[in-house]
């Protein structure tokens, strides 16, 4: 490598039908042009798997790309990045976590981990340093995410750990992978491992990553320590975790989902506030899901990722009588709207619970509980049979019913479990009857608590994303909703203008999150001016921040021309129908929606925003001045 | 400043009208923004002269911005912007020259100078140092380029020079700024300062230039050195100058415009070729205004831009029995084509003499070479009489007549004087007849030695160039002469497909070279690689390739705003009758042309691959993207 720091410039290839093991070099000109973690990921996603490849077949690939912060010691660079086809949107696949796994898997020696091909039995990836091997994991199948890590500490200790549920093994399309109680998640990542019946991963190193400049790198972790630490965000986060906001959306902002999205709040809160007032009384909390009312109470420590320096995490221990003793960690925002607020559940234990099932049995909680709370509305709107549900009183606000559904969903079990456990797309395709008018999807990815209704922004970020309904590829809901960050003045969220350029801007911004591994929370602290000091300490290559987000860009025009090499075009970039059609019934955004000619107008801008043409193909000359010519000849649209 | 060198951070501010004389800070951000050069005088041209500002008065600026490198010893690195409201074109005006006073306008401590007002009488500006006044210039009023520069320099021994000749004064379109033998000449800038009655100005700085890195820059400035030594090119450029390849152009290519582009080479070439032929005989030279035949014989020396490192410059001297005896710097090989081809005059002397008379008189000799050629078409045409030739025998070929036409023009002296003085559009606008059908320029400015009807790329470059008509805004033309050069392969200039991307490349290339100061002869040597560390020598700071693309695509767009705001469209991008319509007749290039239709598919390539609206309107998103929200809401298009 030209760089001085930062890389080995190794990949590690791993393919399942041969149990050839394989060290290649990274290209040369990787670390420049991609930066490192989904940068990587997203290129060798593209050259790898062929287009139409069947994503349960040996043609995918599990990439993994630690990013390039991760191991390094600075704060919230703990982000590895798994890259894949998604077997849940046809498209692009990527999800991120805060994996211990990918710090060993850099200390070991690796920048990439390609595992491709497919075992015929099920097998374990042991990586120790140059020590790599497949190991039978007959013993290991079957058991949930915790047994399988708890197996594996114990045989081997000191290695981390990344490991399918049963949910992954059933080729459920909303699987997670769970790495030490991080969960890659999204888009079905699970599945993908378990069509290659690879049931998990250990990896331990014992290299020290290359550092170009250790003095600068140290004197700007502690100086960055000092910005996280005095930053208010810290403490909110420390408190009350990534759901310290809930109360806010719910309320002031009237866009937290409830009951399938039939609702942008939860009315329960206001009631108990008018009640509160008629008593005279004042209290912050209103509803259970609130963690200003679980986290205080449950909190029994905190597990957050490597390197963390504001961590959200909220390790709660719940006794109940219901549902026993258990441990987990969270539940995040997502999840107390998905296993919360979709359900219409105002109960923590219960959702707390289902928040632990999902996570053991492998299944992405926002998809699962986004799936569960359609079966809900098509069992009350009496389009789903009791025969179809198994006799289960699938109603909101039915915990027991939820908890009986999920598990179901990952084992594919019963009427129920076979109807649900591909997500809700499917769900909605199985049963028919216009189920699908209030399917919550796009490109069959299950949206995140942002009822976009009220957040014009981010239902444009929704539409175009390139993994689906997801908040994390902007991560503009933040501008969206307060109105303004950084370089952005005077965002109306009510409103479908000027969201183009506003979108297109988040994203490339993010992907340089996501190439370097950093945490979306810290955004506030580095903004993108933070960066190209300690991209230096670490590598000793110059990148200001113009170049950066050049990279941004090109990452997520070759995410783009992943899809659209699949077949995607902008009939692709659309948001459910009730979003389009039900305006927002209640509360501070009442009577928002985003009709098709608003989204209409936003691709516009969008696609303008982006140089690429109005059907929304990256334009050969935008790909070429992002110097990926190859994929302007794939690709490329004309004039 | 926060660079580390490089920059004064001074502003030099004289205002004529007043007399007022002031230092002003450099804005913060504008090295890292704008580089220098061409980058500070555009983006100051944008906010300094109001919409609509008549060029020629008060509220027109001349802005002389020094490149980046000059006086710092970079090799080729000589370049001076001259900044203006063009009086020629009514849009964007820039002309760069090597300039001795930018040098020394650097070592007297100022990044910028800016010349704003108009003064009643005429006068000197005398920099030296912080000693900055206006002195009388009546006894300079009238003098030519020569004269004044020789007056000067015996009345201020050691100061760098910049003058404007009878033609300026006359406020002539087409005229000149001579800064000692090197003319800032395109667009009118002579005008610009005729206008303010300044008639030049002197200077002299005794500072030391900020270099953050000194010896870095010195190993740097050796390795270049040697680079251009063993660089074929710079022995091809040291032995005939930038005509070295006219003979290539004439016959290989067909793409030299002679007798006002009705041909697109030299006939009598191939009649000598032929003639040779047939007794047996080979020589290479076939033509006298080919500097293979005039280098050796008239050459007396070299007069190069300071610090250059692949001298172009043939200094010769003629004792001719017409003209006298007259020294004079060039021919170039655009001044070949505008007194050579366009007035199909091979007579070297002659060729030579209106040369060294367009550089005294202080006219633009590309301007006024076709501007005359105009005339001998219209004269052979029968559309203009002897009476509006004030008796001159018009004829092509004719260089006597041309003398006498230079001579008018500048002076505005009879009937053809007036006619012609402004340039080929304002002449063939004054004459009417459907003379405009062979009145060769876009946008007001005359075309340089390139027939872009077999250069199709460069047709489009001429087209879209923020200054008219015009090779050196993207210097495609190498490029598409030679099929292919650096990062493009397989360019074909018969055909008007893939010239967007490139031509908006090149721009944002040349913008670079621009805005550090750099001669675009050494595209070859430098590229784009060459500029990081020469930068970062310089001023301290690290910008990597990207990030000066992103430097140069915001110059061309702050300069396409200036024009957008002065009213220029999609319509303005347009070319002259002849080469849409008239297919050169005969050579290589048979049969080429570029009708409308073919021009309008390669706008719409163009304006797809700058990110602008089918109009040619910068987007909002595209300039929101540069980093210049006030200009996208000034002019941005929406969708």
């Amino acid at each position: 490598m030209q760089v001085e720091g930062g890389y080995w410039g190794r990949i590690l290839r791993v393919n399942l039908s041969t149990g050839e093991i394989k060290v290649e070099p990274l290209p040369e000109e990787f670390p420049r042009k991609y930066l490192g973690g989904v940068g990587f990921g997203t290129r060798l996603l593209y050259d790898e798997v062929p287009a139409k490849a069947d994503p349960l077949g040996p043609e995918n690939k599990m990439i993994i790309t630690p990013g390039l912060f991760v191991g390094t010691g600075i704060g919230t660079g703990s982000k590895t990045a798994f890259n894949f086809k998604s077997p849940l949107t046809g498209g692009y696949g990527r999800s991120m976590a805060g994996a211990k796994m990918g710090e060993e898997l850099k200390k070991a020696g690796y920048d990439v981990l390609i595992i491709e091909g497919q075992s015929d039995e099920p097998v374990l990836l042991y990586i120790k340093d140059d020590e790599v091997k497949l190991v039978p994991a007959n013993d290991y199948w079957g058991l949930t995410t915790g047994e399988a890590r708890k197996k594996a500490k114990e045989e081997y200790p000191g290695f981390a750990t990344a490991f399918i549920g049963p949910a992954g093994e059933n080729l459920s399309l909303i699987s997670i992978i769970d790495t030490d109680e991080r969960q890659a998640a999204r888009g079905g990542p699970g599945a993908v491992l378990g069509s290659k019946r690879l049931k998990g991963i250990v990896v331990k190193g014992t290299k020290k990553i290359p550092i170009a400049k250790p003095d600068k790198l140290r004197e700007l972790i502690f100086y960055w320590a000092k910005v996280f630490k005095d930053h208010p965000a810290t403490k909110a986060d420390m408190d009350y975790g990534s759901g310290e906001f809930l109360d806010w959306m719910n309320r002031e902002r009237g866009t937290f989902p409830v009951r399938n999205w039939q609702m942008g709040f939860f009315k329960k809160a206001y009631e108990k506030l008018k009640e509160m007032q008629e008593k005279g009384l004042q209290f912050r909390v209103h509803i259970e899901i609130d963690p200003y009312y679980w986290a205080p109470k449950y909190r029994v420590g905190r597990r957050p990722c490597p390197m963390c320096n504001k961590p959200c995490s909220q390790y709660v221990k719940v006794e109940s009588e219901r549902w026993g003793t258990f441990m987990v960690d969270g539940p995040e925002y997502e999840t107390l709207y998905s296993f919360g607020g979709a359900l219409e559940l105002d109960d923590f234990e219960t959702v707390a619970y289902l928040n632990y099932l999902a996570d053991e049995l492998g299944l992405d909680t926002i998809s699962a509980g986004v799936t569960i709370a359609w079966a809900m509305e098509a069992y009350e709107r009496g389009l789903l049979t009791k025969e179809e549900t198994d006799g289960l009183e699938l109603t909101f606000g039915n915990g027991e019913a939820a908890v009986e559904a999920l598990k179901k969903m990952a084992y594919r079990e019963g009427n129920l479990g076979k109807l649900l456990a591909d997500g809700v797309k499917r769900a909605s395709e199985r049963l028919g009857k216009e189920s699908w008018k209030f399917a919550m999807h796009v490109k069959g990815m299950e949206p995140p608590a942002y009822d976009v209704r009220g957040i014009k922004g981010m239902a444009l970020a929704f539409a175009v994303s390139v993994r689906g309904a997801d908040h994390l590829t902007s991560g503009a809901y933040g501008t969206e909703l307060v109105g303004k960050w950084w370089k952005f003045e005077g965002v109306d969220r009510t409103k479908g203008e000027n969201k183009g350029f506003e979108i297109a801007f988040h994203e490339n911004l993010m992907a340089v999150y996501d190439a370097t591994g950093t945490c979306k929370f810290s955004r506030h602290m580095y903004f993108l001016e933070g960066f190209p000091d300690l991209i230096e300490a670490v590598t000793g290559m110059n990148i200001g921040e113009a170049e950066l987000m050049v990279i941004g860009e090109r990452i997520m025009n070759i995410a783009r021309a992943f899809n659209v090499r699949e077949g995607f075009t902008r009939k692709d970039d659309t948001l459910p129908y009730r979003i389009m059609w039900e305006p927002i019934p209640e509360g501070p955004s009442k009577g928002l929606h985003v009709p098709p000619w608003e989204l209409d107008r936003m691709l516009d801008e969008y696609y303008q925003a982006r140089g690429w043409s109005r059907d929304g193909i990256p334009t050969k000359a935008k790909l070429m001045a992002l110097d990926l010519p190859d994929i302007a000849d794939d690709i490329g649209a004309g004039i």
